[in-house]
């Protein structure tokens, strides 16, 4: 098949472009790169060396023998993505290219308008283009499921069957998002709910859980090596615990730590996207798919890296919990259902105890370039302040 | 009380803020007097001719002997909202500037995302600034009835208690919205939902419904006429309804016609807004009102025109229906609650037969100008098209 990837260039986006190609997929990407520069001006790198894309797609060449079509554009120009998805005219474009951070979005109102503009202009203009360039080309996009906030209730996949005073219904199922981020994926589902039932472009919208992982079996050599964030902006709190563990500094779970979340590897992330690829829907049909695996609370990711730091690497680490500078109920009910991708055959390849002992082993290993950027690891923000700025140094974006 | 407007130069934004001075408020406004452009773009005028807004001043000053205080600017630019608000210190801002046809919003993709971008830029921009510099003050934001599609179900007002599998809680009411306009409201309740969370924000949010008439009690002279339009993007089908009877042409419901929504006398509207602005929620109190009267569908409205301009102007129209260019269900259930403003005193002050009465006065006064564009009244769009530039002659607008 042929897979368009937007934000090739990304944590993801990267090792599923390997995975896809080593399934013999023709596979090509765009990405602006605007993530390496974002995370220069927070102070942080990737805690392993990347290649740039260029050398990436040399890399392919010699290593895999494969051809990977790298478009360098912005998905907000119009005439750019237009261009791309006629001249690809992919079976499946999966969109992964977006402004992915919460405590991005949060920094200021600056940060806020561009990440909601960013991402709702992005995706508008990739399913006009797939309207008027490539109809019949299947979308997948990626959401999160921190679209559905922590209700009280299971969380259905998308869609719920409710009963309302006496009648019947199967509607959306409530979203309640915390932070400017989360709401712009939101944002998203509903612009693709509707070109779905506009001109039946078929999608899968994929809810997706943290993905935790510096290695799928893709990444078979260091040139193969996907970006891996630890700073309070970029990281997840999983990244930056690992991290934490490393450098000696106290795990900084926030608040209560009792806040509950899906969590997939980096992995079976590839396994499920490479499966709705793969296996795609029903012309005209709009799908949407919980893409987790466990659930665990922010302390239990904590307790699970300080004894994996114990006994993969023999480091002390020490859980200290900090301010929790989210608007996020800390202590809530949680059951997300994930039928839908068990039901295509999705298994999970590994557990988080045992991706755990690979990113330690390749933080030890990076350790130098960990120890550079020390100063960025610690928390520092607080969403309930209008004006993140003066604590994180972060240059002001321009609406 | 201060009351601050955003799109005080719109239909709605001006007669509420002459209704606002005559109850004594002091009254200051915004807009960038972006409608009046773009109904131009499209070959349109208000059926009653408009003065500026710099007449529109004094005029206030001289007939009611008020001051009005009328910022020109852009709600996108955040120095200029942050200015405003921080200059005014308004009790309640009441949030209307905002594009809002959806027909203007699926002509192209830059129209989609120059809809989207604007409106929630602006309603961020707003959200920053009361949070840096009027925390106190009261959000009346504007919503739509469209936000919540026709669900098969009653529509509660914003959130409804629900039961899934076996549990239970309170959640936002699912939204399905079925042009890109109406989905960047659904936005902007996103935004104002998480602005209450995170900051304490007291915002009253208004679903409502179709406004319609020429006239409230404030309009008392020539002078103090508002916009009312009638060409197929900024004009309601009920305007054109009655534009159509007065030029002798068809009137024109799309599809069967048999599509409900709810509708509000523009008088009902203005007292609806006044009840929230003086009667504001709690500090942190986020509510939500479903603002409309009475509910008819398309077809009904039709031959409410069609009696009245026999009865009222001697004027026999005939109803043609045309192919319907929305994508939306046209046999459904529908029954939106609308008991909180209810119970805050309000009563409705007019039917719809009532306002017929006075709307066809006006544009039997006026018809002169209505013939001078005759050629913008009657449907030529396809919201089904990804391009509806062809058939409407509009500027393509830039990302």
């Amino acid at each position: 098949m042929k897979v368009l990837i937007t934000g090739i260039d990304g944590y993801s986006g990267w090792p599923l472009a390997l995975h896809l190609l080593n399934r013999g997929h023709e596979v090509s990407g765009i990405d602006n790169l605007v993530t390496r520069k974002r995370v220069k001006e927070v102070g942080s790198h990737s805690a392993m060396p990347l290649l740039t894309m260029e050398q990436r797609v040399k890399a392919v060449e010699k290593h895999l023998g494969k051809h990977l079509r790298f478009y360098r554009g912005d998905l907000c120009r119009w005439e750019t993505v237009r261009d791309v998805v006629r001249k690809e005219k992919p079976d499946a474009l999966v969109h992964l290219g977006e402004q992915r951070s919460a405590p991005y979005s949060m920094i200021d109102v600056h940060h806020a308008v561009e990440t909601q503009v960013q991402n709702i202009t992005g995706t508008l203009n990739i399913l006009y283009a797939l309207r008027e360039e490539s109809p019949q080309t299947h979308l997948v996009k990626m959401g999160t499921m921190g679209e559905y906030g922590t209700p009280n209730v299971d969380i259905a996949e998308g869609f719920f069957e409710i009963e309302y005073m006496g009648r019947k219904d199967r509607l959306p199922f409530p979203r309640q998002a915390s932070s400017w981020y989360h709401w712009s994926k939101v944002f998203d589902t509903g612009d693709v709910m509707l070109a779905n039932k506009l001109w039946g472009i078929s999608a899968t919208d994929v809810m997706q859980g943290v993905i935790y992982g510096t290695r799928s079996p893709d990444i078979t050599r260091k040139e193969f090596l996907t970006r891996f964030d630890f700073d309070e902006v970029w990281g997840t709190a999983l990244n930056r615990f690992c991290v934490q563990a490393v450098l000696g500094l106290p795990l900084t779970p926030y608040g209560k730590g009792h806040q509950k979340r899906g969590f997939i590897a980096l992995e079976d992330s590839m396994q499920s996207l490479t499966l709705s690829v793969e296996n795609p829907p029903a012309k005209g049909e709009y799908r949407v798919f919980n893409q987790f695996d466990e659930s665990y609370s922010v302390t239990e990711l904590a307790e699970m890296v300080v004894s994996a730091a114990r006994e993969d690497q023999g480091i002390e680490a020490k859980i200290q919990n900090s301010y929790n500078p989210r608007v996020e109920a800390e202590e809530h009910y949680y059951k997300p259902h994930h039928e839908n991708l068990l039901r295509m055959g999705y298994k999970a390849s590994r557990t988080l105890r045992e991706s755990l002992k690979e990113i330690l082993a390749d933080l030890v290993t990076y350790r130098s370039r960990l120890e550079a950027r020390r100063q960025v690891v610690q928390p520092r923000m607080n969403f309930r302040s209008p004006d993140n700025r003066g604590s994180l140094h972060i240059p002001v974006g321009k609406n």
